[in-house]
């Protein structure tokens, strides 16, 4: 069974199941509604070694910052703000106390930089392997939550930053290259936590997810959760330094904004974004009727088997 | 470093975060008051494998609802009701399709008895070893939440049913007898969910928590939260059918509930709760001056070296 069949049975057999307040399954993150206008959304990440991360291949401060990472930038996803994180830590006889406390060194930092608090968690012995859980809680105007299923026909497709430096650096990592200017950024992805935030007041924003699977992949989750079709244009896909094509479109861990606009404000949208980012937003393509991703070069379709990213 | 070295050092490193509107660290649950009287709670546990179960000892289908379990009896013990739950599961390439299948089954129908969603999680796969973290959520009126910090001098001490049944069966199943009753009763404990909302809304139920570690560390942390010692009298410790004295005091993972209740309450309390659910709670100790913990025998001080439960 893959990930994605189990989680599509899982979803099945728990659909009876009351909702406890909660919106459906299906999005970076399980929203509440808190009846006031507000809501909270949920997220959980599970990293384990040898799958998310090569012990000897990162530094312990990286690690713990990454865990918290990946789940921030679901949070900034729905357009929320994180506040807390529940952090859960299974730790092999071979991982030293001094290992443990530069883990916390990171998932500290990073915790300090965005503000969100450390509210809970649990920490055990492992037999063999650590293993990371991290579940983090976001707040947000119920008004100002994006979703996967608001993509809309004629929307322009944008993404906040360059792609393909991620998986560009897991490359070198694999290959035993630990210490290029990609492996580092493999390691120590920043979450669009204030680009989400931004994001979500803007109405002219109506899809939002993070890129973790790599854009080939995750832009059928909006096509998938919005009954829509896509194009991607490859000539604007915008490619991070030192990376390709290919790994830019179909690599994972990014942890860029993938957001659908509307297309006569996607302009005014992306001058605003600079503005205040100093970066612009890149549009990479179009939703489009029906439900096949297309491929185009210069405007001309293409033919490509492009899919997303797996871990190691 | 042991476990609750590590939890010490972490919530020291993590005290200077801004909280996020939630309360601090120390009790079985995280709450976020919500401001309009209401709150919500959050607990998260790790079980791995070869720590937390073994796998030859276990169904699936067990495995599943406990890992629910024992987090619905964290929310249990703040008084407040379970309401949705996030599922992180790690699996080897050596945990089949069925296997996992089972495991949800398990899953799903412990949360269909306590009517919890399920609205999120990952699933991912490990290079050895199964590993779960689930988080849950519940919800309560905050004046019934209940606290480790609440009790006071003079309290009685109480516990929701027999103690030790869990312990022995840990025995059995480490002496490799998978099926006795005792070991059924380790591997699918019964949360105490409604016990814990109807204590929560009684005013004479000062301090709560749940008996994960066994009574004899449990305590300790109600004493320590509420600047307080105690004393446990052997002779009322409700030893379940087939256990002994020192596991029902020592043994882990009874997921009882300990709480403290007014003197002069006690008694109606205990009869209500029988009236309620059909059995008794049985008073174990008091709440007394000073910081130790005395265990008696008739009230006569008796040197015990008592400690709680580890696990495999």
């Amino acid at each position: 069974m893959t990930e994605f069949g189990f989680i599509e049975s899982l979803r099945t057999l728990c659909a009876d199941l009351p909702p406890g307040g909660f919106e459906g399954i299906g999005d970076d993150c399980a929203v509440l509604p808190l009846g006031d206008g507000q809501a909270l959304v949920f997220t959980a990440d599970l990293l384990t070694e040898g799958v998310h991360f090569l012990r000897e291949a990162t530094t312990p401060e990286e690690l713990g910052a990454k865990a918290l990472a990946v789940n921030l930038s679901d949070v900034a996803a729905m357009g929320a703000r994180p506040v807390a994180t529940l952090l859960s830590l299974a730790l092999p006889p071979d991982a030293t106390d001094e290992w443990a406390a530069r883990f916390m060194q990171g998932y500290h930092a990073l915790s300090a930089r965005y503000g969100t608090a450390l509210v809970g968690g649990d920490t055990t012995r492992s037999e063999q392997g650590i293993t990371i859980n991290v579940t983090a809680i976001g707040r947000a105007d119920e008004k100002h939550l994006k979703r996967r299923s608001a993509a809309r026909e004629g929307d322009i497709l944008l993404v906040t930053g360059p792609l393909g430096a991620s998986g560009a650096g897991l490359r070198d990592i694999l290959a035993g290259r630990y210490d290029t200017p990609l492996a580092a950024l493999h390691r120590s992805p920043l979450p669009q936590v204030a680009e989400g935030q931004w994001l979500g007041t803007r109405r002219e924003v109506h899809a939002m997810m993070d890129l973790s699977d790599g854009l080939a992949s995750d832009v059928r989750h909006i096509m998938e959760q919005s009954g829509t079709g896509a194009a991607i244009e490859l000539t604007q896909i915008p490619v991070a330094e030192g990376s390709d094509l290919r790994t830019a479109a179909c690599g994972g861990e990014d942890y860029q904004l993938l957001l659908t606009a509307a297309p006569e404000a996607a302009e005014k949208l992306t001058a605003d974004f600079a503005q205040r980012f100093g970066a612009p937003l890149y549009p990479v393509g179009r939703i489009e009727p029906g439900d096949g991703l297309r491929w185009l070069r210069d405007g001309t379709e293409t033919e490509l088997d492009w899919r997303g990213f797996t871990h190691y």
